[in-house]
């Protein structure tokens, strides 16, 4: 067993890092304003820099104009990224259009490619994904109501989506939609490219999450198909294909999830010991005198060092043995690193003091914005059901087979 | 032992009740929006019903044209109020006017009461208190840097204060400044009214606090004071009373920020069981089927209702031997209470899914907004120490002669 | 409402706790030696003198020679008798001889009072209860293997039992046994007196629990019914009435339960503060200067004292509405003041350093034998459910017809 | 970085798996009694085999007869050894056994080797360490009662010491005592053989811990010197080593204690998979059927998982820096671990229901006897103080001239 970190990529890691304190990070107060065009507008320079320094697409290989990192390593790398709101987005590996690149490389015809993911991988377009229902439950995902039929050359969308993140201002959206009605669950629905100007497509309204309605990509939106024709070229491999290709996503995109979470870990980790570390009481007495503070800073250590190791640890299992055999390790950091996440937001906050739930620093943000983390992507409760689930099936039980209550 | 409510304040609590349900939940929505005029259009014709209905000022004597209840009557009514936040507003009993007028009715002299407290009651201005300061620890309120000088016969405030909720839009801030410098550290500061328009005072900003910058009563803001002239009639009691008439708040304040937050735990309880009742995961097949949400809820309710009974006792002792008696109990509830509120909302909003986060329901209100409530008022941790203090001293340990730690 | 403990009754726990303090708990050291013998010859001396001091049989009404209590009443007893592991058998009010004696009481003909409560009154015999069975699930208390079938004037029955408490030197078993196989499941089962002298009744072993194998009635026993021929006569109530007899102890019996706790808790607390004010760490520097000790008490003094309402008012609805409407209240406090119960002791452990986990204090014991809290008279999970299942009906979600899963 | 376990190492912990469940746990049905004497003749047959195996000794290198491992390896046998109370003992590198090796070959004098240590190689004697007093605070170790004055070539120890682990039976004892009261704090003590046939060396007791006054190996003494005369030759290095010889003990001595926890962890989870899978609520419907035992399952893998990776991170630092540089890990996974500990013994009792809490399994050993994981060698608060010191000293902090409070 080695812990280390290999060079190359050590150096790698720093060298972002120091782009993220230069660059990125003097953007977030603007963020922090709510008003997106500024904050879209010093993106844009950022993003050329980062570009021009090979620092672009860690998800993808150098084939495809990335940077060529096994998971283990791109993982690194998100949990650096993490340390800032805009970080994903710098790098252009921000979600959704990071996990949509992926696919479209994965599984897009050249046609496809040309068309869509050439444009997001220069950075000049932005995408969305449009899979949760507000009408159905996240927990069961076959259980679709937006259908597509075939008619002629052409698919028909209608249905009613939310939390496509990213749409305002996508050029086009992944969708999931039933198009096999007949088949089995999970054979039933297929992706399907929709560009955000096809008529019957609709972005209803940003929806407000925690305070805010957002904007560009940093935004949630309701979305409506009604009789809404896209070629039947735009489907993503072959029909009832869609949750094969979403499931081979989720394995890497919950290590990058659990990894960026971490990077958050350390940013509201070091915040709370430079508060703790200068902030007086009285003149000449720190908050970091208090015994409380410290188990805080203790606990919040041990804590955030054995989640990463866990973390990287799957990473390492999927690198191995595939996802499909490290889904324990998968769902298992899911929902203890957003436990982990939100422990240490909570006692940064309360070191914080009132200085703690203003928007003057960017907790209040992290706070606001990653309670979702314990919902999206699986909620922690159906996470803990797949685990159990696997391991009880080791000892005889087969839960599959009754349902899981 | 007598745990039943009489009849009367019952009936007046199911009329307030009915009026909430009636005239201020259909107003929240607008609140939401984080638009304040058209709430504060709204608002006064709510409050213009409920004055007519004499549900008006639970928090005054009825010589003060209040509804002279007792501190438990007024617990109770703070509980129904706090199930919405515009809640208290509608009565006319909003922080931090409510105190603001229980200290004008108490120190005022007849002069101060016809010019700042009259308004008030009859609901026409509103009113600020400015005594947090961004760069003094609230833990250590007796290490104030704002100071008041007497010049002749007025007194020139210099200082900077924030979080003073309400600021934008009120007639005037009751602001502690030093005032004795020379003084024992508990009879340095005084309370003085200091009216919006004066010159030397100036409202800096909004601050934003977990999303919001609010506006109008909804609102904390930084104000700083340069040069700040008013009368020395402005002081309120004696030169360097400002700890004592605060101290005199402290314990029916905190009554109060307890019941409303119990209110908000049964608006967030009620609807995570109307969520589990109704919610599908399958056609047929409901969430409330599933153990965790049914250990959330029974969770929920035995710390709703043992937290219920354990603030409305220390209302009961405060009544019945002084809030200087019930130390214990009173800094007891202040955090026990605050945790209680946490644990429901999250268990609220995870039972929400998604819906949770946004603000389509008041749930993300609640959870931004009182994620202050272990702060404001005394940190979670300051009251500990001061419950452990309390106690260490009947078994002949003085922690006060030397220092917390 | 009307916190107040009335002046008679507070005069009644005052001198229970006088006797406590002055007669029972000298006689703990000698219960931590693990030696029986001893224990119950001091004992016989205490109970002698707590019988003619009037201090007997706080559970059984006047007309029956006991204290004629109303359950809030004896609720404030238990709490008082529940500082010291011997505290209910110096009152002859300890499990499960107390229970017996109330279902006797209640529902034993004369011949069966005369022979079996009155030697129970009286302090000179002890019995002991069967209903657990090592191969059923405590949860589903209507799935009993052990069955008593009518043979001409008697009943035969066989059955394996574990934690029948007390079993060691009981004058006779009250078990729970199948008697009517083919009836709904709730009526299935009769209680039945089995003298423990009876052929075919046999003490398999005293269980060692948690690391106590005990003796007398400190013990929990494995017994078997093996052809066990008893009168016919020996049944209680009419075939089929063990349910019914049983649930009208459960909600009482929890209530002595958690109250029992919560005299725990305040013994674990006393000891504590104690620890805390006296605890050097250094010359002249006490344990209680700690942060993290003061937290543990202030959360423990608000905890004890909330739960401790929770309680009593439960004990109150009983007396006002009934156990059946008060099920909620009931199983709410069950699992709620088992968690106060461990918080309490773990907290006072650790500030014990080493000597909390010897048995040179009560509180290993406690600790121990007090960890079936959770699990004894239905597990938390249970309660949780049944509280869940009431609630969610209220809001249309019948769990009932579903199953709990 | 790499995960896995190398090849040969891990052959070796398949080997003494297989020689645990074969001959080990064989013998813990004895234990469970009480009664040593037939543990040891078992036990005594048990350490024989592994010896002629070579699994013996894996703490010594193989210069001394041992395994010769790296701190790393010597973690993962650890932690197979944990899942046995009587693991450690098999293979002779039971606590303080150990320990006592490690510092004789270190530090000892051929003479002190020859005398001492080659019988405890040999698994011929046992031996104890003296070193905790029950007057003085543990967190405070420089603070001794204990000393041992040199008269001629003699040293006269007096003092009084408890959970002397093992004094029962040992053949010498290693005392920390206070030979130079005038130098500085952590220079005042020294170590000294003490054999236990000295006259004025008292074994006054095996402390009752628990409920288990043990006896043998398994015992915690407490002694008493009075006027106890050794040849000055006894002692270990030079005078006033005694901190600095514990203090090479401790960094590996934190990574055992984890890695024999997390052996004790997976054995408790084992048998709550098992227990879920096949335990019947009814007919054909299974615990492990219940939300509540699987989120158990789930919580407690990534737990045990993730507290795995950092322990043995720690080791791989402390081999790689030393442990010094590496103390904050080390501090960090004494704490988190015991708390894992905690948990997942809990989850699994409480899944075993009544079962759980009596001595027919192990757990009811572990629960008790791993209580005082988080008291022995630094309790949790002064771990996480320390973790803290060193956190916030990069941060500016200076902690240790302020003391900690």
């Amino acid at each position: 067993m080695d812990f280390a970190v290999p060079e190359p990529i050590q150096a790698t890691l720093n060298e972002i890092r120091e782009f993220l304190d230069a660059h990125v990070l003097p953007v977030e107060a603007l963020f922090r304003d709510h008003e997106m065009p500024p904050v879209e507008a010093a993106m844009r320079e950022v993003r050329a820099k980062a570009k021009a320094r090979g620092l672009w697409l860690p998800q993808l290989s150098k084939r495809h104009g990335g940077m060529g990192l096994s998971l283990l390593e791109h993982g690194l790398v998100s949990e650096v990224l993490g340390r800032s709101p805009l970080g994903n987005w710098a790098l252009n590996c921000q979600a959704p259009d990071a996990g949509n690149m992926e696919i479209l490389a994965e599984y897009g015809t050249r046609e496809q490619r040309e068309r869509f993911l050439d444009p997001l991988i220069a950075g000049d377009t932005r995408s969305c994904f449009a899979m949760t229902e507000p009408d159905k439950a996240g927990s069961n995902p076959v259980w679709l109501g937006t259908a597509a039929r075939r008619e002629g050359d052409e698919l028909v969308l209608d249905g009613h989506k939310w939390f496509t993140s990213g749409a305002d201002g996508a050029a086009f959206a992944i969708v999931m939609a039933v198009t096999e009605p007949e088949g089995p669950p999970h054979k039933r629905a297929s992706m399907i490219i929709v560009p955000t100007d096809t008529p019957g497509y609709t972005l209803v309204r940003n929806i407000s999450v925690m305070g805010d309605v957002g904007g560009g990509w940093a935004s949630h939106a309701e979305v409506r198909f009604e009789g809404c024709r896209v070629p039947a070229a735009n489907m993503l491999g072959f029909p009832g294909a869609g949750f094969l290709i979403a499931q081979a996503r989720l394995g890497p995109g919950r290590i990058h999830h659990c990894m960026r979470w971490l990077g958050i870990c350390e940013r509201a980790f070091d915040m709370m010991c430079q508060r703790a570390a200068t902030r007086e009481l009285a003149p000449g007495k720190f908050l970091g005198e208090k015994q409380t503070i410290q188990n805080w800073i203790a606990e919040s250590r041990v804590e955030i060092d054995s989640a990463r190791l866990a973390v990287l640890h799957a990473a390492w299992r999927i690198d191995a043995v595939g996802q499909k055999a490290a889904r324990v390790e998968v769902s298992g950091i899911k929902f203890h690193v957003a436990k982990v996440l939100r422990n240490v937001l909570e006692r940064s906050i309360q070191t914080h003091g009132a200085l703690g739930i203003t928007d003057d620093t960017v907790l209040s943000f992290f706070y606001r914005h990653e309670r979702g983390a314990q919902i999206y992507d699986g909620a922690d409760e159906v996470h803990k059901t797949v685990v159990a689930r696997e391991l009880l099936e080791r000892y005889g039980l087969n839960l599959r087979s009754r349902g899981t209550k």
